[in-house]
């Protein structure tokens, strides 16, 4: 079985855009929630994710709102709660309709400068009354201006004792930058993933909380590529060996499109830290000429690693089943 | 012959910093430019910069200030021309001390909001009085918050006429970070790389400048490691293939600090792109407990490259002698 650990509804119904719109139009009014059939959300899907599920051959995909969509830095805190409210809703019927094929991570209806523990009721309605298996994080809601402390700050210690509570895992995803020196997949994106990292070196959050899991998604950013950096930085800091430091708690996906790279990720990060993740259908949509493949097949690139069956295994379902910890779906 | 292309002065003489510290308190007053000895400049190289260039067997390395002692977002750009005249002169006496060893680069007097116009004459200064062959561009003058507007606005157009008019390259380094939410080496400079990439996908900035030449230090950031990524996002906003579009103008420095990174590095990039560097002194100070050499030691991990002679050549001199035309250094 194959599990992608990291998909967004990018493909959502364009009212759900346009509520959007009317939400950010005129923040005060709280527009009624979108009207949307099932049979929309069913066009929207089979033509997209389950196609490419079918396709490319994996079968469950943890499913989340769009991230660029979250905007957690636009209006305040009830614009923040209402979209959330209406995005993860709009996934929890996404997964009752096939759930075989998605199972539900919850945006959180962060805002900038508002104290995390803003989001936990939210957190818990999902988890609790809608069945989601985890959470995407963003560690920077002002989007792209880093206006908020850093995630190993105790200003977000609320939010991971509520984490930890649920059992569940938090991917840290930053939103759309509203700052136009970050593109917001080629920029912003990278860039969170290798900050968020980064402060994780520098503390000890998860001497407070050893049992709070964070999923670094795009490869982790650019940190395997800079592993030697990273091991370095951490050495002259006096801080402990990354392995014994982070890895217990820190995971990576597979989104890097492009075999050198997941050749890379695979050779220095331990196996029992990497989980299998396309983001499809999302940041790269285009097939690659010099493979004749969409970029963000990376199904074919862990495929084609020289690592054995069990391996293969963790990468692709057994992680996934150890960091998202209330994933009871049957094996297949 | 090797040359190291990326270089910075971190081991100063203590009066350096002094000075800084004056001008920080006071930044009104304008303190007298630190006395340092030559013997106390020959004192500070030859047991950091020269012993490791004898240890490693490199030859020349293009040197220039501390690239996170510029901290351009403190003071004003008064206080910025002062500070870099002085480091830029503290360089000029490292050049004509060790000729053989070092040749200048310099810092500009950058600040946030300040057109970058302002720099030209202290440009124009280190290049045509005092021989030095390049400059160190800060996309961020505002150290982590990124308040200017990005490389490809027309913002930066007089700097870059300026640069294209010596025929020196800029290598895109940003300063310390006074964000929180950014660790200096591990987040900020590695962000600051892959931002000022991505930004140069979206724009046609060599069109108007076509022998303008980057060079992205660290290793290009995350951009080799998702170099997949980059090709497909260029392609989904209908932006020529990168090699056409970006190489040639945008250079890669050696600076990853294991050997994994630097066969990806020489794997995906063309080697024509690749100059050699080290950092050194710099970010990472320590000896790899995993292959008891020290991180920085970058000389290593190109020796070990399965690439010819001639490929190699490119890496250690032959491309840097391209990219900075004005160093005439003789070959040895």
């Amino acid at each position: 079985m194959i599990i992608d650990c990291h998909g967004h509804y990018t493909t959502a119904p364009k009212a759900l855009e346009a509520y959007r719109q009317q939400q950010i139009a005129a923040p005060s009014q709280r527009p009624p929630a979108p009207s949307i059939s099932d049979d929309q959300i069913r066009e929207s899907l089979e033509n997209a994710q389950l196609k490419l599920q079918r396709e490319r051959g994996t079968d469950l995909t943890i499913f989340s709102p769009r991230a660029a969509g979250m905007g957690h830095h636009i209006g305040d805190a009830s614009t923040s709660l209402a979209w959330a409210q209406v995005c993860n809703d709009l996934i929890h019927r996404c997964v009752t309709l096939y759930p075989d094929n998605f199972v539900g991570v919850c945006q959180l209806p962060q805002s900038p400068g508002v104290p995390p523990a803003n989001c936990a009721a939210e957190l818990e309605r999902c988890v609790r009354d809608l069945g989601f298996i985890g959470c995407n994080l963003n560690p920077d809601p002002s989007g792209g201006y880093w206006k908020d402390p850093p995630l190993t700050d105790k200003w977000w210690y609320p939010i991971f004792e509520k984490i930890v509570e649920l059992d569940v895992p938090a991917m840290v995803h930053v939103s759309a930058s509203c700052n136009p020196n970050f593109h917001t997949t080629g920029g912003h994106y990278i860039n969170g993933d290798t900050t968020a990292f980064m402060q994780l070196i520098t503390a000890d959050l998860f001497k407070d909380f050893p049992t709070l899991r964070f999923i670094i998604p795009h490869g982790g950013g650019a940190v395997p590529y800079h592993w030697g950096r990273y091991r370095g930085i951490a050495q002259d800091l006096k801080r402990p060996p990354l392995r014994d430091h982070l890895l217990k708690n820190v995971f990576f996906d597979t989104c890097v499109y492009h075999q050198p790279g997941i050749d890379l990720l695979t050779r220095v990060i331990p196996v029992d830290n990497i989980l299998f993740a396309s983001e499809m259908v999302g940041a790269v949509r285009g097939v690659d000429p010099e493979t004749g493949h969409y970029y963000d097949d990376t199904k074919r690139y862990v495929d084609a690693l020289s690592l054995g069956a069990a391996d293969k295994q963790k990468i692709f379902e057994g992680n996934a089943r150890r960091v998202f910890s209330r994933l009871k779906i049957a094996r297949r």
